[in-house]
């Protein structure tokens, strides 16, 4: 397939996550052309000179407002996702945009239909999907070898020590944006079943001072889907020893694992034993994906087709992470019908 | 320590697991003496034979009259534990049960008072805490590197495919008799902590047909401890690729897990990629474990010291299978201050 | 850094090792541009037209002679390369090229004179410097976590079953193009000392019907060096489980290992075992290092620094590997100042 | 089989690995019975106090005269082997002998003559054949998974840091006690060939200040087997990570690996990494494999079977170690056929 003419990318939202899939846009992805920076603040300036692009702009409307972009990569703060999509679609761009798209089903469902109204192409940064070892476990599951999947572990943990600022962190963080990642990862791991009833518990116990605010840091979900599985999700956002995520499907037919946090296959036998380097970060450790996830987004945009990961499954993660929400604050089990009934009234 | 004269053992229960036990005890057991077996069945005159054991009984009661019995090994089902201890310690006997010692939070209080009172050693059959791995983990956890525990995990999956005829397995199997080496394992590897609270899920995943009369063969468990501990235990009747059993326990200072399912460190490196032997008995995987809780059984009986785990362990798993019992037919948490104020009443 | 404007490579040679070069210096290495193929073959059009390469020439005169064109990728058969960075470096075109650079060593001392003299950078392909693992083993050789090196393995086995024709395979390939990839990893991986002496072993035993012309297609080399250390370097043209490269260095402080054949960091658990799946092709194990040692090379030419492996390193790996050759055919150790010595005469 | 009555052994040499083999012995192996001690030194008195052994001596003498002794283990310094096995065989004992059961060829025939024309077993404490990992590679090969043997490897590296005084080390203590356990392994594992040629490198790298009295401490050594098979074995006094065995046998159908040197399957993730605890001894990693050539040396004893490591695989395993010593000091290959003719003059 031509790689000509390239597929015209904009960034909007120059902080950390956003200015590393400027990189990789920019430098790494065949086919693809960073070609303007928005964000209101200086980084966006620092970021544009960095990899030499031409456009800087302090609004997303000035961005949107520029033909020659093909797409918009929206890496703002959870909480404008949405609209920043809707804005996106009603200019005919593609949107790639991170997790969470949205964090109300109506947010989601509006954001879905703009973008089909508009016939862009919408694609959801749920990276796991594109980690080799998540790619090949859920290609064993499609080839039969786990049988039908019984029990699923998903975990996500962030590298620490943790060090930010509790009050800074809007409530709901841990569901709708770090365990968010593992709900989507459980829904690919278990292919064609769909979400039913969700439990949570989460706790204050990496900083405890803070739980009377509403501070959560910890928590462990399960989730039960209408194929009779039953799934766990576990978040931290205190691991120690780095960036920790992993996945396993247990099925009738056997097991599948992915994760192992190795930073390399370096291997050291010292005085204290062996030891293993792991990855300090998500940028480092999911780095393969994050850049397949661009790959794919770009050869979407190019040829026509759907995204590899939809507005709907965006839905499908956010609705298991509301119905978490719910569980965490009432300790009693919550189904989804209620949550999607709730969004219907 | 001299280890004369022996600890002379009796055996009661020659089924599988009795004859694992009873061969252990009867060659691998320094300082340890099988002198007698008791079973209704001819099992234990095939037993006896083999390993050379003079004494055959079918009744318990003649085995317990046997004046050179210091000890008795009871490995009958589950449901005849609790009388069997209390004949034992009726008749001046050390005990080791295994699990579960009792299905009832009475029973388990009549067992441990009947050792105390006959001033006898008890020791449960929590062979996981004698595992190399567990216990590495556990010293591990008490040298403070894991920091204060967060998240645990305790997974039992028994190797498969499962081929026995559910109408014959009782209720409450998966809890009380699977998942109960889970509870201690999580209650030994969070010392100090006290269970508090307690959801189950579980389903008859491996064989829907016998649902409708109550088999469950898949649970995941939740326990959230007096520290704020959230732990997870999860159990399956059929794992195909062996016995599965595995910890981890993530803190605030780092992570351990135990387990490996390896049957040896041999790799093969095939067409097929690299493979590892898994190992496909309890009684393979964890022969030292078994080899290592009659050691200390034997010890404590020559010593006079407590048994390394205790009537008292046996109570706290059992509370939690059975708070577990009741949250899977009720889809609620259940507190274990409301299960034992049930037996008080 | 500004990648601006792009670094122009053009290919000579598209085979199966030009071709992935092509592909990732076309699509995936920020800041360079491969603006033209050479190939005798229709070999060139096909990957041009794949890559979108405007320029295709049936002669490296052609492409040398292209102002546009700052460097060129030689990936031509082995006995060509000499030749080839002689002409490039005659046109004043940076050089990458791969191994062997050349396959006497007054051919090295002529392309190593020949770039200093035209004041190109030259560059040889030794992958493996560039593969994680290994480079973070010499990261930890470097920080001294491993002291002094004592014992050094390197290990390469090609992806089998072997299927090529034993007669197309020039006599000496085992050392001149396989194992010179180990001769060289050993130097790396024990940084500051010299090859002293050489013995070798090599046999036909995958086909050792062929033996008799020559053929030979298993070899074992250990290789002395200036500091003690002593080295074993080990090759098969047929490894049924996939590309197998290794590397230990064991020292007085500990000891370090790299590469594990993985392709992924996906596990599986069936009924035959664990399986773990391996790589098939150097193409997948090393893609990263590929990417890695062509980054590093437009690097080198622009900013005008020394490249990262240099023609001194490739001589000195060809210096081993004919000492290996002739110390296969002598059944003696051979010192490699006897074989210095022979090319000065 | 019945295990009665006892096999009632005694231990000459009661030093570390002699303590070690006569705790297993009287503890651990089923029908086995510990009934003497002999050594000159109060370690006899100490080792049989601890163990509950009656009969201690000073003298081998006086152990061999004792009638209700079948079978000793001998586990004094390696150049009084030969002298005592023939002493035990002329009084009808049984022998189990450490390795080198002699240290020259003539001495090696001495012994296997004495112990056939006594009609005793004599069994050669090769411990790595009864190893798991070991064992199951064994069974692999047997079972066609590695298909024709190509290239082996085999590694010893004792726990460090080296803390001997290297005047005490007799010459050739490498080659005739350390790497004469991988020469063993290596026929054990390339069953069914021969070894042909040998070529040893070693050095005093640990202490260089010892190398002028011969002290040697590292050694590589290249045997070449007459079905073409080319393996290496790797020795050093001082691993700082602890004690280190591994093999692995590469062949026409695949690979196979032993040893991964865990002291449990216990892992930590920490700040530093993921770390595994490695065992320090090879009392604590062997630990079953010392305790499986028990168990065989008394089964062959009770049964009459001939032992599973002969005094012909001692004698094969010292022609190697004989061949090493030699080349190392000529620096040339020597062929095993010079070393038996050697010995028939």
């Amino acid at each position: 397939m031509s790689l000509n003419p390239p597929v015209r990318l904009a960034l909007v939202g120059a902080g950390r996550i956003g200015s590393n899939h400027a990189e990789l846009v920019a430098r790494h992805v065949p086919g693809a052309e960073l070609v303007a920076v928005a964000d209101p603040t200086p980084n966006a300036e620092r970021l544009a000179a960095d990899l030499g692009v031409a456009v800087v702009e302090r609004s997303v409307e000035a961005v949107l407002a520029q033909p020659d972009v093909d797409g918009v990569l929206i890496t703002t703060p959870a909480r404008t996702h949405t609209d920043l999509v809707l804005q996106a679609a009603a200019a005919g761009k593609h949107v790639f945009v991170e997790k969470p798209m949205a964090v109300t089903l109506a947010d989601a469902d509006r954001a879905i239909a703009a973008a089909r109204d508009a016939g862009v192409v919408l694609q959801v940064g749920f990276n796991r999907r594109f980690a080799p070892g998540w790619a090949a476990a859920r290609a064993a599951i499609d080839a039969g070898k786990v049988g039908a999947p019984q029990l699923l572990r998903s975990v996500t943990r962030d590298p620490g020590p943790f060090s930010a600022d509790p009050g800074q962190i809007p409530p709901g963080t841990i569901f709708l944006e770090t365990l968010i990642h593992d709900f989507d990862a459980l829904c690919f791991l278990n292919p064609g079943a769909r979400p039913l009833r969700v439990t949570a518990l989460a706790d204050a116990l990496i900083r405890p001072d803070a739980k009377h605010s509403g501070h959560l840091d910890t928590a462990v979900v399960t989730v039960e889907f209408d194929n009779g599985a039953i799934a766990t999700a576990e978040a931290s956002f205190s691991a120690l020893y780095g960036y920790d995520v992993r996945a396993e499907v247990f099925g009738s037919g056997g097991m599948v694992t992915a994760g192992d946090g190795r930073a390399s296959d370096m291997t050291y036998y010292g005085p204290d034993g062996i030891g293993i380097d792991t990855a300090r970060r998500d940028t480092e450790l999911l780095r393969d994906a994050y850049l397949a996830e661009f790959v794919a987004f770009t050869s979407a945009i190019r040829s026509g087709t759907p995204a590899p990961v939809t507005g709907e499954d965006a839905r499908t993660a956010l609705s298991v992470a509301l119905a978490a929400i719910r569980s965490a604050s009432t300790g009693a089990a919550v189904k989804l019908a209620d949550i999607a009934l709730e969004v219907a009234s």
